[in-house]
């Protein structure tokens, strides 16, 4: 069998069982997800035997540091997983749900009732704790997943996915709930975009490029986000103090994440009490402060930063840094040279910090809080699979709920249109 | 300047505007909704008068009386189009509206604010009134609308968006809110599909032709649905006096719309009760027959049906019928040869009407009443841009609340993360 007829099998197998799991009982599902954790703690010695080998092959290559700690799993990373099922199989079941029904004065009752979306494929890179968490999201939804991992995890990965299929085996779910691509041929995610018959929805989970060749190339709808450039404006109303402790978080916290801070944008009112202390505890942390003219007159040794800085997402310990006008410029900036991801605004006037909710065209808009805080679990949904930074569909982070759609319900007694 | 160059201009300014249209007032967007319906009553001669222009030039071609119909608009018309702008400015403002916050163990306050999606391109063919619905529609919601008509209707919606655009500017609105494409040419439109960068969403309007064409060569992403296949099933536990009354309403109040029923579906243990004097009925309406064997053994002279006859949507007095085993068979063929739109089962049993809702994979699924209730008005949604047949983002009738998106609002008073 070719690789193509491979991909077409695969995704026709994902699209037959997924009536089936439209229909499981939450009660079916939640036992379904323990039995699945329960798997992965017995079989931690397998995994990490498997895991050790990608990780070994990953050195041989010269892989990096960062990526060789993305692919290794331990004891405790193993322990996450499991807990992070059994988090997943905590979460309420929208399926089937229908939170209202109207009725017409004919007397039909109209209603929305939550479907599945059907059949997702997830297409991610080096970590391996994915394939984990995106099966147990997309089959407490309610929805058959297919799953691509990155060449360097393929016999983790594969372990895995037999481990979570031999739990749905035991309860009596058909295997092909949950199906792994085990060939690492980039012909076959090429492939797999074509699948629109079969395939619903694409959720692409990694670096840029990835997340690019994936859009350009689907002829499936992907939901995705490209990067996350988000800013802090520290307005001239405002406590220098949290304003400060803010601004250090959001960039120090955890520099390599997309929802840390690259821009800072200062109040010009304020520019002059706040930067240079500002700037020195971010340079007795490693930061790397990039200015524009005002801040390099007000702390004279800082690096130019040039009209690239201000549209880059630098997943490290380096700041670009504005002086701004006032609100106007600070929301003009954002809206122009932000990915529309997570932004805040550190205020203490209300009117300010309610037009900067208002005008700020992004998935996630702060008033004084660390944007490091957009995450699903942050935000109460539980897991999440991912962050959305377009506007259809679902925005910021999506969990369980983001992965279903809706059917209108009619609800008659022979009621005919006139 | 070029085609091309037209329409990225056209483009820069509804993104442009939209900013502005997210913010403005319910009060505002309402009193501008009434000086548009006004704007149209008082200019009815002028546009009756190039409409009639639009109506020639379409019968000196020979297009279809059909085609004519839809074309043509006449007081009573004009009249409807001020009411649908009246009823949508009576429709609730979703726009800013946070419908929960809850609160985080840390204290932050997590909601959705409900927002425009941006701005929306409508792709549609030969009805005028398709400008008016989209133009008002898409203003309530805050969004930037670029209208794009069918060639034929050019004169009529050249002067139905300088009316609208008139409106705007008695009210202080800037015109570029709503944009027509003025020249007729194919390329226009091939320009505007990759238009991404400005244009948050597509809807196409018409037949499955250009839907196709706009999907096959959009960039953006389109919502749409292709076609509507809708069939009934007529289970052997039955008032049959009531399938026959929602069948003959299904097939023929108005056999030319997305929501009639294309194919029946009975059940074997009262094939034989039923049909004859359903056919019966249907034929005195001049509705041609298309059956399986087993409907041709008991109604001998029926056309036998083909197997493309389960996927056509004939649009017309051409019905397919029939005889399955029971439910799960007709829920097989509904969820194979469907096109996902509208579905119906009639049944006096519970748990049989129950299954259905929840196995048919379809946008509107009923019990016992006709599928020609498929409609925003009809389902209280006030008015309607479209149908979506499409599981991401809406699926269904599509009204104001369909056009918009929601973002995140956090608020804290110094949170970070730890």
């Amino acid at each position: 069998m070719g690789i193509k007829e491979e991909i077409v099998e695969i995704a026709k197998k994902a699209k037959r069982v997924s009536r089936y799991l439209a229909n499981l009982s939450s009660d079916k599902k939640n036992r379904t997800l323990e039995q699945m954790a329960l798997g992965l703690e017995q079989n931690a010695h397998r995994i990490k035997k498997e895991n050790t080998k990608d990780v070994e092959e990953a050195r041989e290559k010269g892989l990096s540091s960062a990526l060789i700690d993305r692919l290794t799993l331990n004891d405790k990373r193993i322990a996450a997983l499991s807990a992070s099922l059994r988090k997943i199989a905590s979460l309420e079941d929208p399926i089937g749900k229908i939170e209202s029904m109207w009725k017409r004065p004919n007397g039909l009752l109209v209603g929305k009732m939550i479907v599945p979306l059907g059949v997702i494929g997830i297409i991610y890179e080096s970590r391996p704790n994915v394939t984990v968490d995106a099966a147990g999201l997309c089959f407490k939804a309610g929805n058959a997943v297919i799953l691509r991992g990155g060449s360097e995890a393929i016999r983790s990965n594969c372990t895995l996915v037999d481990i979570l299929t031999e739990a749905l085996e035991k309860t009596g779910v058909p295997p092909d709930s949950i199906q792994l691509i085990r060939t690492t041929s980039r012909e076959a995610v090429l492939q797999m975009l074509k699948m629109d018959k079969y395939i619903d929805v694409i959720i692409p989970r990694g670096g840029e490029s990835l997340i690019r060749t994936v859009a350009e190339n689907s002829t499936i709808p992907v939901i995705k986000h490209y990067k996350g450039v988000c800013h802090i404006f520290v307005d001239r109303e405002v406590d220098l103090d949290m304003a400060e402790n803010i601004c250090f978080n959001a960039k120090v916290q955890r520099p390599g994440v997309c929802n840390a801070m690259e821009t800072l944008l200062v109040d010009k009112a304020i520019a002059e009490s706040f930067l240079p202390g500002m700037i020195q505890r971010f340079r007795e942390a490693k930061v790397e402060i990039r200015g524009d003219e005002k801040v390099r007159q007000i702390v004279p040794d800082v690096k130019p930063a040039t009209e690239e800085d201000w549209f880059c997402e630098y997943l490290d310990l380096i700041l670009s840094v504005r002086v701004v006008e006032g609100l106007e410029e600070a929301i003009e900036h954002i809206n122009f040279y932000g990915s529309h991801h997570s932004d805040a605004i550190i205020t203490s006037n209300y009117l300010k910090a309610k037009k900067f909710c208002r005008e700020v065209d992004s998935a996630a808009v702060y008033v004084n809080a660390s944007t490091r805080f957009t995450d699903g679990g942050e935000f109460g949904m539980g897991a999440e699979i991912g962050i959305s930074t377009q506007k259809l569909h679902a925005r910021g982070p999506m969990g369980v709920k983001e992965l279903t759609s809706y059917k209108f319900i009619i609800l008659g007694e022979g009621q005919i249109r006139k």
